[in-house]
């Protein structure tokens, strides 16, 4: 199933897409929903971010091509993590699809995407075996963790380096029953494909994280665990379209505006 | 005015506290809230944490002698944050006054207290003057940002260093229109007196932050500002009562649980 969160007029709600329709439900996909009998065309609604997370976790390095990749142009020796150490990132900055990333006036041109698989929480869970952290996706969506890199650096957190207002892109929708290591991510830049890669490569997998983190946090329905990027990570500059797909959900898509 | 989120029954509501009364109200502290005719004893409620933020922000380090004291018993130089770069904290770990705080198993005995002022924001606001800052404060409240040392300096990120479940205590309800400047922190151990500082002397204040902060991001109603503690800390075991007090708000008190 197709989930999203859409928008007609001033009306807010949650949706299934089946082919080019959206039929509304009452409440949410993690509540008991319900079908009304509202269906709209998907080209007439405004795509929402499909889930506000309660928390919202990032895999952060995850990736041995993306660690070795950034580490050789910062001249450092690459560093993989030694555990899955989940971070943080922040609901201010999320957009959905179509919505513009816009580069702050004070930025330098090294704001760059980073396209990943997100993973959606379906229910409430501690402790949670390898084998069973499956059974708490609800489904998955798209991110692009938009960063900054010398306020990545050298600030103290990632507060603007990774949190700057529109920098978290996320949608266009969330799909159930998927299994993520059958998952290809791939980054396209003005319509050129720059990198792709296999979900399953990851460092650490969605099992592990789930796993682990459930050791000492309980999950919840709708908190989302990014799973981080793999390759080298360009520069995005006005004008430019960045695109993330994973065949199996979708494409999340958004311009970039510089502010002047 | 003092705002809380309560319980009775399986009923979850906000209130208006006057002496020892709730009046329930509909509507939440941040929308069109409306008062109804329902009054409870304020003794016959269980409070609960009194807002659940979209994101949670939080100064860290930002007190002189906390920041002296941490680094001589790490045997390192004490260093100063150059600028007010906020940090996060998690909502899973968020718990009520009165409830326990709970450290597991394998934790260290470094599990410790940080008493401190909490800034709730009350409406929507980008690029804040300093001399406009506390126009975007809904009210103050209290916050206990408990801290496993060990994972706090090992692990990658603080994910459960300061997030791990119960680590989080907030409360126990929000009071408006009051001055920062004027507020002080004592925190408790066991009713020991332990430390007491003027939210005054933080490194950074809170006009500061939030105006740094909405530089870059758009603050929401219900984003809560954990401002950061000031002295040494100490540590928690099995059976402690640890109390944080603000005249003019109140105390926040939890016992301490170890897992067995």
């Amino acid at each position: 199933m197709k989930w999203c969160r859409f928008q007609t007029g001033q009306r807010v709600a949650h949706g299934l897409i089946e082919e080019d329709t959206v039929t509304e439900v009452t409440g949410g996909p993690f509540d008991s929903d319900t079908r009304t009998s509202t269906t709209v065309p998907l080209s007439s609604v405004k795509l929402l971010v499909p889930v506000i997370p309660p928390t919202f976790y990032a895999a952060g390095v995850n990736y041995r091509a993306h660690v070795t990749e950034m580490a050789r142009r910062r001249g450092e020796k690459p560093e993989f993590p030694p555990r899955a150490d989940v971070g943080y990132r922040a609901n201010n900055a999320l957009v959905a699809t179509d919505e513009p990333i816009v580069i702050p006036k004070d930025a330098t041109e090294q704001v760059q995407y980073e396209g990943e698989l997100v993973v959606v929480i379906g229910k409430r869970g501690k402790r949670i075996a390898e084998a069973e952290a499956l059974d708490y996706v609800f489904g998955y969506t798209i991110g692009n963790d938009v960063s900054e890199r010398t306020w990545q650096r050298g600030d103290r957190t990632f507060w603007r380096g990774k949190n700057t207002d529109t920098f978290k892109p996320m949608g266009p929708w969330i799909v159930t029953g998927l299994d993520p290591d059958d998952l290809r991510v791939t980054i396209r830049l003005n319509g050129k494909a720059m990198f792709s890669y296999a979900v399953k490569d990851a460092i650490f997998g969605v099992r592990q994280f789930i796993s682990r983190m459930s050791q000492y946090l309980t999950l919840y329905p709708g908190d989302v665990l990014w799973m981080g990027t793999d390759g080298a990570t360009e520069n995005l500059k006005d004008g430019d379209v960045v695109e993330v797909e994973i065949p199996g959900i979708g494409v999340l898509r958004n311009p970039v505006v510089r502010e002047r």
